[in-house]
């Protein structure tokens, strides 16, 4: 497998350091050889006695024929948009872990997918080290899913989180950022957008119908007091920034919104940067996903997942 | 795809019904029609207007060309061996629920399979409603992982519940019985050795190592009395049995034991019938899987997830 990497940031670096780290593991369970033989950004990186060639432009490696698989981990859905569409129509498989991309514009480059009979593979997208797109897709799905409810933002989550400890909304989200939890704009993860992106990539994955983002009806968490957190410590819940998909009887119902969680509920000690995803299924009873939803390494590795799926998989037809 | 099944007890015929009930939606995802040529038991079954034909003789299934993949989903590590290794001689895919056999036998079949290029899918030998086998192959893999321990026995779990409850060790395994998680004779589940064979098979896809089943040290909970209950209690832990697998420098160590469990670990909240699943990984951090591990339904879906496996997937090399 021949891949290029377009935005090498966080996540970027984290799979050209895993495939070097775990070379060995990686390629026996994928069962070739996976050579990166283009990293493309915005920032020059140093290519000299290096496996890889570097660019700031990505149409080199679209128009590379020995590249039969492009990562896009640069985020956003303007430029990533063009970007993701190239790699569509040059006939390459494409591998994303942009839910902001996906969740609004993704109708697009789905049918665009299909059209051109060329997959895309999203693992890295939601929850990062959770394979939770797997999961729910290959794994689930006989089991008559009704309902999935999750915390899917470790921004939220830890600030939450801190504020259960008796931290401010603005010393616990000032510490979200210092650990490297929350971006220097951190709206859409306050806000429940990422939450959204998340949820809805969620029940597209589970019911295979993508709900238009703008009609999703999204509340945030911060608007949420230490008061608010003490009056439901003493009811013995907590409250979490939830995103809930339900299948009704006339399509799917999505919403993000805070809520709170008692203390025999599953999603109940998922704290700090943590993720998890409940589902409900007529078949299956209830299951839950748990792991860390963000990180360097964890989202780096949904991203080699995808790898496998790209090598093994006839049918991923979202 | 054109499946016979051999043993239609609670998970054949929750397979059946599945296919029934939910084909559509199953149909959909593994994106080929799915029809069942044969049953066959021990016990005769009426086959007049129906699709599927009924024999008494495996040899039937394993004989008709027609059969692409069968399911053996009968039990136990004699007949099911000459059935599996047939089958697999035969060059038709197999998927099995059957954890005693390939814990025990599993070297034999894995062999014979690489060498007769067919894939062994077995999603419902571990945690039944719980996705583990894709996860861990498929989506865990880059994140090194180092350790694994679960509650992988429902009627173990169910009776430990219970007794927290204040119900001795003899009424809470007649409750097991009453309600249909216990098999008449419990033996495999209270001496951990059902543990054992599930802890094997994770560790297997984990690693690719199949560890000599007798060398495993097994400790069951069956002597696990009240007092000893009501003792980690008081310190605010669980007792549970675990099965416990550990990557070390020189190779591979497994074990099955009670073992006490404090509230801030994410297995103490499993209860009752439920079976979790914890993974620690050098680059993922911990990660959780939790559902129910037995029963006809989640059974049954882990099955047809398989179906889906054997559809899609060249590389099930294990």
């Amino acid at each position: 497998m021949n891949i290029g990497i377009i935005g090498v940031g966080t996540v970027g670096q984290g799979v050209v350091n895993l495939l070097d780290i775990e070379k060995k593991a990686i390629e026996n369970r994928i069962g070739e050889k996976v050579n990166i033989l283009w990293l493309c950004d915005v920032r020059d990186i140093d290519d000299r006695d290096k496996e890889w060639k570097f660019t700031t432009n990505y149409k080199d490696i679209i128009g590379d024929d020995k590249v039969d698989t492009v990562l896009e981990l640069m985020g956003g859905n303007t430029t990533a948009f063009d970007i993701t569409a190239s790699v569509i129509e040059s006939g390459k498989n494409l591998i994303t872990a942009n839910k902001h991309l996906l969740a609004t514009r993704g109708e697009e480059l789905f049918t665009l997918a299909h059209k051109n009979k060329v997959k895309i593979f999203f693992e890295a997208a939601v929850a990062g080290g959770i394979p939770s797109v797997s999961t729910l897709y290959e794994g689930l799905f006989p089991g008559g899913i009704k309902s999935i409810k999750g915390i899917l933002n470790g921004t939220a989550n830890y600030i939450l989180t801190k504020m259960e400890e008796g931290l401010s909304y603005d010393k616990a989200l000032s510490l979200a950022q210092n650990e490297g939890y929350a971006e220097a704009d951190p709206t859409f993860d306050i806000k429940g957008i990422d939450t959204g992106h998340k949820i809805s990539l969620i029940s597209y994955l589970t019911w295979g119908v993508l709900t238009d983002f703008d009609s999703i009806p999204i509340e945030g968490m911060d608007s949420i007091t230490l008061e608010d957190i003490e009056k439901a410590k003493k009811e013995g819940k907590r409250i979490k920034l939830l995103g809930e998909a339900v299948k009704e009887k006339d399509g799917i119902s999505i919403r993000v919104a805070p809520a709170m969680v008692s203390e025999d509920d599953l999603l109940y000690n998922t704290s700090g940067a943590y993720n998890a995803i409940e589902t409900e299924g007529t078949h299956l009873g209830k299951t839950l996903l748990y792991g860390q939803g963000a990180g360097m390494y964890p989202t780096a590795s949904a991203v080699i997942s995808d790898l496998y799926k790209v090598a093994n998989s006839k049918a991923w037809k979202v």
